[in-house]
C-alpha cells in the first residue's frame, strides 16, 4: 500500500450513461435531443476568430449571461453558467448545503448524482421516499433540514410536481436553500422561475443539454436572488476562474438566438412522446404521465432487466437502473419518430 | 440577515487577471502566448459535424487522452484531462489534499490561486518562504506535510528550479503527494514528467493555455502513475462526469497534431524574452533570468504600481500583484516584437 494512501479522498464516482463510439446504434438512454442544435451555432463556431483563442475567455461570461437574463426576465446577476448542469449543481452542494450538523434532503427516487456530490463533499444527507405512484409528498420536506433538492419533473421518473407543491417547499424552508432541478422542465412541467422575487431561499438550475439540443458542448445555468449568486460565483472563481470557453460562450448565445428552433423541437418531441405513450400502453407497458423527453416505463410480465439486454442486442441502448423499487423499469428517451418506429418493432418481437 | 446565511460557504475568490473588452490594448497581463494557435485547430472547429453537438462527448475524452499519452511517452491511464490547468489542479486538491490533520506547503511567492484553493476545500496549509533570490530551497520541504504543491518555473518569479531540486523534494516525500505545476515549462525549464516512473508520489500539470496559444479553449492535463491518476478520476466523476466539451476535445488534438507549430512559437517567444531581458537591462530594471513566457521586474527608482499606472494609461496591461515582497516587482507578458516595441518606448518616456 503506498505511503500516501491515507491523503487520497475516496469516492465512489457516478457512472454517466453509455456514450458508444460505433455507429448505427439507437441512443434512448442518455435523454439527449433527437434533433440538432439551431443552425445558428454551426455559424457561430466557424465565425469563431482563431486568433481569439489564444487569449482567455471573459470569466464573467457576460454575454451568455447577459442573453439568459434577458430570456428569463431576471438581471444579469440572477444568473450562473457552468459546464453543464452537472457542473452547476456540484458548485452549489459546495457552496450552499454547508450546514454543520444537519442533513440535506432529496427524494430516494431521483437523480442519481445527488448522493454523490454529497458524499464528494461529505454532506450529510437523507432520502424520502416517492410515494407508490412516484410523486414527491411536499409535507415531508417540512422539518429541519440543511437544504434540499429535487428535480421537477424528477428524473428518472419524468413525473412534474405543481408549481404549488414546489413552493410548498420553498416557502416551508426559509432557513435553507431549496433547489429546483429543472434539467426537463421545457418538454412540459412548470418552471418555479417565477418565484425567485418572492423567495430568496430559491436557486433554478437548467441546462442546454436536453430542450437545446447541446449536450456535446455543456452548458448550465442557475437562477436564483443575487446573493445567492454572488456566493455561488464566489466559489466558482475559487474553483476555475475560467469554466466557459470560447466556443462555449459563442455557441450558447446562438442557440439562445433562435428561439423558433427550440419551440419547434421541443414540440416535435413532445408530440413523438405522445406517439411513444399511446404504443407503450398498446403493449401493456405501465408508466405515469411524463414531462420530459422520457418516459418511464415497466411491463408486468417481462422484466426490464431482459428487455434491455435484448434491446440492446438489436443495437437499441436505453437506461436500466439496478435500484431498489426501480429495477423493474426503463428509462426510455424520446427519439425521432424513425428510431421510435424502430424501437417498437423491437418492443413488439421481444414481447411476442 | 437572510436565515440560511449560516448554511453557505463563504470564501475570498481569485481575482483573475484583466480580460479588458475594449480593441487596441496591448495585453501583457495574463501570460497568453501572443500567436494563435495552429491553422489545425480552425479546421477541426470548422469540420465538427453540428448534428454530434446534441449528444454528450465522449466522458473519458479518450482521443485527447491518448493523444498526449503518446505525447509524453505515458499510457493512456497516466493521463487526466480538465477545464484549464486551474480545473485540474482544483482537482488535485480536492482528492490529494485530503490529509486530516497535517498541512500542505507552497512557497510564499506562488501562483495565488493556491492558498484559494485551500480555502475554498478548508485543508490547512503553510506557505515556506522563498530565498531572496526569489528560489525555492528543496531541504525547506523536507518535513512532515499532508502534500506538497509549486510551480516551476514559478510564478510570478519566472524561476526554474533544476530538475535535482525538483527530485530532492519528491524523493523526500513518499508519505505525501508532490503536485509540480509545469503551466509554464515548455518557455525552457525541466520537466518533471521523465521521474513518473520512479515515483508513486508525483503529479505533473500541465496546460494548453500559455505554449499551445489555447487559453481560449480552457484545456489542462495532469500526468503520474495510474493509481493517482485513478483516484483523480473518481473525484472528477463525482463532481461533472463531461467537463471537456466536442469542440475543446477536437481542438485540443488538433493543437496537439501540430508539433512543428508549437515548436516555432514557443522559440519565437524565447527569442522575444532574451530580447526583452536586454532591453529591460538598458532601462535600469532588474530581475532574475525566466524559463517562461513572462519577466518579473523591479526598477530601483521608480515603484512598480507608478509604472504600472503609467503603462495603464498608454493601454498597455501589465500584472502588479500588491502583495508582501513582490509589491515593487511587474510581472510582463512576452508578446509580439512588436507589443515589445510599444512597451519599450513607453517604458523608456515613463522612466525618462
Amino acid at each position: 500500500m503506498p505511503l500516501w494512501e491515507d491523503k487520497i479522498r475516496k469516492v465512489v464516482p457516478y457512472t454517466p450513461g453509455e456514450q458508444p463510439k460505433e455507429a448505427g446504434i439507437i441512443k434512448l438512454n442518455t435523454n439527449e435531443n433527437p434533433y440538432p442544435p439551431s443552425p445558428a451555432v454551426k455559424r457561430a463556431l466557424t465565425d469563431l476568430p482563431d486568433t481569439d483563442l489564444r487569449k482567455y475567455p471573459d470569466p464573467a461570461v457576460s454575454e451568455l449571461v447577459g442573453a439568459l437574463a434577458s430570456r428569463y426576465g431576471r438581471k444579469p446577476s440572477e444568473v450562473f453558467v457552468g459546464v453543464g448542469s452537472d457542473d452547476v449543481l456540484a458548485m452549489c452542494f459546495l457552496t450552499f448545503f454547508n450546514s454543520k450538523d444537519k442533513t440535506v434532503l432529496f427524494p430516494d427516487i431521483t437523480y442519481s448524482f445527488y448522493d454523490v456530490w454529497a458524499d464528494l463533499f461529505r454532506i450529510p444527507y437523507e432520502t424520502i421516499p416517492l410515494d407508490d405512484a412516484f410523486r414527491i409528498r411536499p409535507e415531508q420536506y417540512i422539518r429541519e433540514n440543511g437544504g434540499i433538492v429535487f428535480p421537477n419533473p424528477n428524473a428518472p421518473t419524468g413525473r412534474a410536481m405543481p408549481l404549488a407543491d414546489a413552493e410548498k417547499i420553498i416557502a416551508a424552508n426559509p432557513g435553507s436553500i431549496v433547489i429546483v432541478d429543472e434539467a426537463y422542465v421545457d418538454f412540459g412541467a412548470e418552471s418555479a422561475v417565477g418565484l425567485i422575487p418572492k423567495y430568496d431561499n430559491l436557486i433554478v438550475v437548467q441546462t442546454f443539454s436536453k430542450s437545446r439540443s447541446l449536450a456535446g458542448m455543456r452548458i448550465g445555468y442557475a437562477l436564483g436572488n443575487e446573493k445567492l449568486i454572488g456566493y455561488l460565483n464566489d466559489c466558482k472563481y475559487s474553483f476555475n476562474s475560467y469554466t466557459m470557453n470560447r466556443t462555449t460562450i459563442a455557441a450558447g448565445c446562438a442557440a439562445l438566438s433562435d428561439e423558433k428552433w427550440f419551440q419547434k423541437h421541443v414540440g416535435k418531441v413532445i408530440r413523438t412522446r405522445e406517439r411513444a405513450e399511446k404504443e407503450f400502453a398498446a403493449l401493456g407497458f405501465r408508466f405515469y404521465p411524463s414531462a420530459s423527453n422520457f418516459l418511464f416505463v415497466t411491463h408486468p410480465e417481462k422484466p426490464a432487466a431482459e428487455i434491455f439486454e435484448e434491446l440492446r442486442k438489436r443495437h437499441i441502448y436505453v437506461r436500466y437502473f439496478a435500484k431498489p423499487r426501480i429495477d423493474n423499469y426503463l428509462r426510455v428517451t424520446i427519439g425521432t419518430e424513425e428510431e421510435m418506429d424502430v424501437l417498437f418493432a423491437a418492443l413488439k418481437e421481444i414481447l411476442a
